[in-house]
């Protein structure tokens, strides 16, 4: 029953692709959301056949979820939130996939979050978890701040934190540095002897093994420790001028996003922690109402 | 006549191995320096095959300069000073090598740097080039602080500053920081019409190619660019920091190598500055002194 009735309905697909995650959701306009799949990393920048994998994986576990025969694929309209697609190169090797949709509509992870966030209306995002960017989306007019990768940017971020940690204790172990209860426990974590352990378990690792760190960070700001809060307050300082930045834009509405956006907020300016307002709806659903956009634009051109 | 005389006297060849050179001294007792050869790179950390071959190529030019035919390579005693070796894994795996001198010793670049400064005597260095670290062997004990390497360390070196030039284009590219004289020859080198352009163009680079970007820090800085200063200012106190806890060892010298020893000089600490003197041999002729040293070593145990 479910099957016939949505086919004469126009279905979409929502997929926000993260570093660990990837996240999918089938969306009517009539029945609401369908089913939901999750798949493994789809980031593009970390690895492109992956990502593809992960897409599919995530697709076709929400078609079963939904209860919809495979074959369904090919009526779904779908909407792609991807990191690092605001690189040309990157969007056009996506866009030449030889993809199984009906029609498919690619944009940043920010586009869609940000559209998430505020159920489809204007409004601007901060995104702090691994990495951390800003985003507003006003009167058709996107912008966004940060978000230039681990080591060159992304201040206030988990993985910034994370290395931030490891310089303070490398220091002290150096003896260039003061001993405190956050280079204390970062030094135990890594059950190293001297800085050179450090640096050789760290060795080629990816963000996210520095951003497992950042939870030590807050721990010791929250109990006094001057590194630690010197850390934290730098980071939470740059996220405060990024939010100021995105206000310049009038969004009526900022949210902040990531698994710092808790902890950060008892440190951000109180004007920009009293504008944070929670998220409304997830990337994934981001997704769909940008494909939804995506196709009513699409026919707004036909007709014109 | 020499391939006679030399063959009844020790011969030793000192090799320094770096990320872009790699440089061998055949070395008589009697004879002093007999040949010189300059191959590859050899950075172990970078790549432990393409590494030997760099010294087997310099070994073989240092032969022929010397007009040693290249059996004489079995007779050769030669010192071995490579980056990365204080990591047990890989000072290992370079000893397992099937290596074709008589006999191999090694140890890091920065000792046979420190052992070369000072002619064989005790004393302590600062290499400031693409990276930075400081080494003092002093009463048979060495010690190393610093040289943790790109982004979790090295501040100081050439790229740290290449980094901290890029950070600051980015956030003034962001609206979220000042342009300078420096923002602007930094976005420009990139030929950028944005953040984007910068992060795509670094994507992936190595640390030498951010090393790049130091004399424009440098340059900027000399000219009163605020932001220049900053970062110039920032990293020669580091350095100073190192060379204060070198002397806490109470090295006999002080020696400041590499490519930012002479342009940092004038941003230390006076009494820093007016310690540092010219380092006296090169590093490959510190690992000539390295490899009689263990020899000599090796022959008073066996008579013990």
């Amino acid at each position: 029953m479910m099957a016939k009735s949505v086919s004469e309905d126009q279905l979409f697909i929502g997929i926000d692709g993260g570093g660990t995650k990837c996240r999918a959701t089938i969306y009517s306009v009539k029945q609401g959301v369908l089913g939901t799949g999750l798949g493994g990393p789809a980031n593009p920048l970390h690895g492109l056949e992956r990502t593809l994998e992960s897409i599919m994986v995530s697709t076709q576990l929400a078609l079963r979820d939904a209860g919809l025969p495979l074959e369904t694929v090919h009526q779904l309209y779908a909407g792609l939130g991807l990191a690092g697609v605001n690189l040309p190169s990157l969007y056009d090797k996506i866009m030449e996939w030889d993809h199984p949709f009906k029609q498919m509509f690619l944009t940043t992870d920010l586009h869609t979050a940000c559209i998430g966030a505020h159920e489809g209306s204007d409004g601007a995002v901060i995104i702090t978890g691994t990495g951390s960017c800003g985003f507003s989306c006003v009167n058709g007019r996107t912008t966004n701040f940060g978000g230039h990768g681990f080591a060159l940017g992304d201040k206030g971020s988990g993985a910034w934190m994370g290395l931030e940690a490891i310089k303070a204790a490398l220091l002290n172990l150096d003896g260039l540095g003061p001993s405190t209860s956050l280079t204390r426990v970062i030094t135990e974590h890594f059950s190293a002897e001297n800085a050179m352990g450090i640096v050789e378990q760290m060795s080629g690792q990816p963000s996210s093994s520095y951003a497992k760190l950042a939870r030590y960070v807050f721990d010791a700001a929250n109990n006094g420790d001057a590194v630690a809060t010197a850390i934290v307050q730098d980071g939470a300082d740059y996220v405060s001028k990024l939010a100021h930045r995105l206000l310049e834009n009038k969004p009526p509405r900022l949210s902040m996003i990531g698994g710092l956006a808790e902890p950060l907020n008892k440190w951000l300016d109180t004007e920009i922690a009293k504008r944070v307002e929670a998220p409304i709806q997830p990337p994934e659903m981001g997704a769909v109402y940008f494909a939804q956009q995506s196709v009513l634009e699409q026919n707004q051109e036909v007709a014109l």
